[in-house]
């Protein structure tokens, strides 16, 4: 038997593109001898759909959208995955649910019984977990169909009281098959052929598992489906961050054997080479599914506002992003110099508009009110917010997409203006730390210096007010991020923190600046996700409340 | 037995306070007699508090305060609620416990075993569903003992595949006591008065429910706590909107009486008036539990803001909130003179910036970039965005929380500017849509004028070009709110829309743009939520994505 495995880059709620998309997948795999298809999870609608989950007719397009797919299904089989509705008058409407399609019709369902509800996840909030498994006869083999988490119950910590292959398995099945929406983190790629090489392995099969690709708003699905042998070998690693289609051989043995050159990785890509392939895809896939081609950013000289800007024209072409100068009386002329240099390495557009006369307005408007009271910050975030008005304006006028340039590390302790440089559509390296920003640079200039060696250099600066550096107000970035990472990702506390070694002062410090930053995060755009615990989504907390510190 | 119930306000995260407002209001309770004293759900850290909950930290600070609240507990006993440990190693790491402590001791506890997960709700995101239950045997009654939801499974629409009460229940319990966090909408005391009264009924059996009151951030928690004698009849009612203590008897034949006057409702409030307290307590809870005292907002003239600074006023003191005129070239008179007689009616401080200078420095310092190009919505956009700048240096130089002021209206179909208008630390009504705007200003001035008459009859107007009106661009309020409710609160599709009776065109056309708003409430302050489907954490739609329409 020949199954296809194809990971493809919905669109949520984009029912004819992705049905089209299925059928002309199909149509593929026919031609190249496959018997079945495989498709990712959820791919008839999109993952996630979120709440267009609780509108019956979204439910009801998924349905329509099936039934397309089935008459293309006539002499090759496939396996798609969509929300069914739960028939019995108890418990959530909905079952997350997979399709096995045969000769026209649908053979056999099987629904998603461990339904993650963590982090960025919500499945408990539309789907009844499911409770009856049973294996699918197809050309002389037995397959164990299961949905992504259902293999994700680790035996050493099992987040769930169940294991739908425990069942499965007293069927004899002779292949096991996940279809998947795993989205990407930078160390991801590693848990999942951990989790799914110990299923192969423990239960004796080899399994076939297909991830989406493509990024939804913030999550980005990085693909990478996977092939493994029964004793849990990595016999095969699909392509990264693109689309795909790949045929696999399941003999009569059930073992696996395949055509095609293998693709599995020679070595794993650094954290950095992924995260900048995540935020590629995050950028591309933010405009171009929400019908937009222009991008355009505020450039400090600084390296995050250099760094967004060299990631956007990768991703949407330089003569496709906008980059505009803001200098006030505070920015240096090599702040400017380093800015000009970097468009000219980039060749987008670029525009130059001082603020002075505006923040001067501003002040002259605001003397009766601010008489007699010094400068602060007042007059510091009038400037930040005098540019973010100017770059709405630009998008106002021409129809750009505003750029967030903010880094992970400003974004956890607040060091942002709301409504200022906090501004934009989509925040493209919010997750990712200033320390991993200036690697990232480095990454960026690998092969020609794109990101002007002095942007990457000199001592970050907001240059709010004169000879202003950001360590005159935050720790030293490398020891701001670990205890940051050691705070939100590691969910210590203070007093653990401290005693690895970090000063108690600036541990509390940090923590607190976190915490109460949280009325800023609310309102700041969406964050491409790289890392395991990204501010948005993932990390729901309290803003009026008294906190750990 | 006399039992006190005890419906207080608790601050997320501030165990200190927590923990010194329940033993206070058990030696109140121990002075009056109380053999038992009842706090709501999850009274000891606060309802909700997220991702809190995922601090190991958090979780010992919980148990760390039960053991003083139970050191107390010598001669009485009491019933408190706290996230516990899941000691199996399997499934979520905590249960949403209740306390029984006795003899200073913890006698007996009680997990949730329903788990909300749908609109405002994530418990499955922490808590493991408990799968036993016992009742407890306190001075010859035996107590069945639940928390919120385990009451919720109705018998038409059962949302969950089990009911604790069934199980207890052949413990032969002669009493209910059920304790909760149910959050405030303006229709939701009937229906938990609903579905208590058919759990009494059904259980032949008495109830005593205690709900938590006070607002948390968007979420509003109502009190109202509840007693029925078995046939299911509500015998007591504890007050709306405001902590309190009240004392029952629960005699040998588990019929309960009590001395107090009965502070049962003699009518029901109106939808306005309940909408009227619940932001008054939203608003006064989120200055007082982020420890600011005053308020800032822009004054248009218009009814949003000055029911907005009306109910600020009567929230925190009008000596405690600044409304700020920001006249432009295309203000009416009319406008101004209405603001003025507003702030005359209330005493709060004022003041008036025009912000001409500003924009037409904006206008001059992009005239390269705009040159030959028409007025249009850049510019219109720019005078928001002048006033939410001059708004936000006022709170940065004088610790002023600016209020929001956008309705439900204007955030549904996006009518309002991103980074202007739509600035601001909390959004006072965003749940309330424009035609509930005017019944509140009416309700508001039911003594006497606040609200000038002219501010509540003249046409709607963003006055942000010549002769502008809302109804330009938008369907009349009283239509425009219908589509709007069926659509957001009823999840109907535009063809069942329209099959009711709207026109076709104004319906796709409000759809598509409620979809199209997703980035921008995505990116605006938390909404006071009263009504059962508020835009936030209630409602988490896609931003990217293909919509239905």
């Amino acid at each position: 038997m020949k199954i296809a495995l194809a990971q493809l880059n919905y669109h949520i709620g984009n029912f004819e593109s992705n049905t089209a998309k299925i059928i002309d997948h199909i149509k593929i795999a026919r031609k190249n001898g496959a018997d079945l298809v495989v498709f990712a999870e959820l791919c008839v609608c999109g993952y996630p759909s979120r709440d267009f989950l609780e509108f019956d007719e979204f439910i009801e397009l998924c349905e329509t959208s099936a039934q397309k797919i089935a008459a293309e299904c006539t002499d090759i089989a496939c396996i798609i995955g969509l929300p069914t509705p739960n028939d019995k008058n108890e418990g959530k409407e909905l079952f997350n649910s997979a399709y096995f399609i045969e000769n026209g019709k649908v053979k056999a369902i099987a629904h998603k019984a461990l339904l993650p509800n963590y982090d960025i996840f919500d499945e408990y909030r539309y789907f009844e977990p499911s409770t009856e498994f049973s294996c699918i006869d197809f050309k002389g083999h037995r397959i164990a169909l299961t949905i992504c988490e259902d293999l994700w119950n680790t035996i050493e910590n099992p987040l769930y009281v169940t294991r739908p292959m425990d069942i499965l398995i007293e069927e004899k099945p002779d292949v096991m098959i996940n279809i998947a929406a795993s989205p990407f983190a930078y160390n991801h790629d590693e848990e999942r052929i951990e989790i799914l090489s110990d299923n192969a392995k423990r239960y004796n099969l080899p399994l076939l598992y297909v991830n989406n690709i493509g990024a939804q708003t913030e999550l980005i699905f990085d693909g990478g489906s996977l092939v493994f042998d029964n004793t849990g070998k990595l016999i095969d690693e699909m392509p990264y961050f693109e689309e795909s289609i790949a045929y696999y051989n399941l003999n009569e043995k059930a073992t696996i054997t395949f055509e095609h050159p293998s693709t599995l990785r020679k070595e794993k890509q650094s954290d950095i080479e992924q995260i900048h392939r995540g935020i590629i895809l995050g950028i591309r896939d933010y405009f171009y599914k929400s019908g937009f081609k222009q991008a355009i950013l505020g450039l400090s000289g600084g390296i995050d506002s250099a760094v967004v800007c060299a990631l956007a024209a990768e991703a949407l072409g330089p003569e496709n992003v906008m980059a505009v100068l803001l200098p006030s009386r505070f920015s240096s002329d090599h702040s400017i110099k380093d800015a000009e240099d970097l468009v000219k390495n980039l060749g987008c557009m670029h525009e130059t508009i001082a603020i002075k006369d505006i923040t001067n307005a501003f002040e002259a408007t605001l003397s009766p009110q601010f008489k007699g009271l010094p400068f602060n910050i007042a007059e510091e975030n009038i400037q930040s917010r005098s540019r973010a008005v100017l770059l709405m304006a630009m998008c106002n006028k021409f129809g750009y997409i505003l750029l967030n340039t903010s880094n992970k590390s400003e974004a956890a302790v607040g060091y942002g203006t709301l409504y200022g440089d906090m501004c934009g559509g989509i925040s493209v390296i919010g997750d990712v730390y200033k320390t991993q920003v200036f690697e990232l640079a480095r990454h960026i200039n690998k092969d020609r210096e794109i990101i002007p060696e002095n942007s990457i250099i000199k001592p970050p600066s907001a240059e709010l007010r004169p000879n202003q550096k950001d360590t005159d107000s935050l720790p030293e970035y490398d020891v701001l991020d670990k205890i940051i990472a050691e705070y939100v990702e590691g969910r210590s506390s203070s007093a653990t923190i401290i005693k690895m070694g970090y000063d108690e002062k600036t541990v509390r410090r940090v923590i607190r600046l976190v915490n109460l930053a949280e009325h800023k995060r609310y309102q700041t755009p969406p964050i491409l996700r790289v890392s395991p615990k990204a501010f948005g989504m993932g990390r729901r907390m309290p803003i009026v409340g008294k906190y750990l510190s």
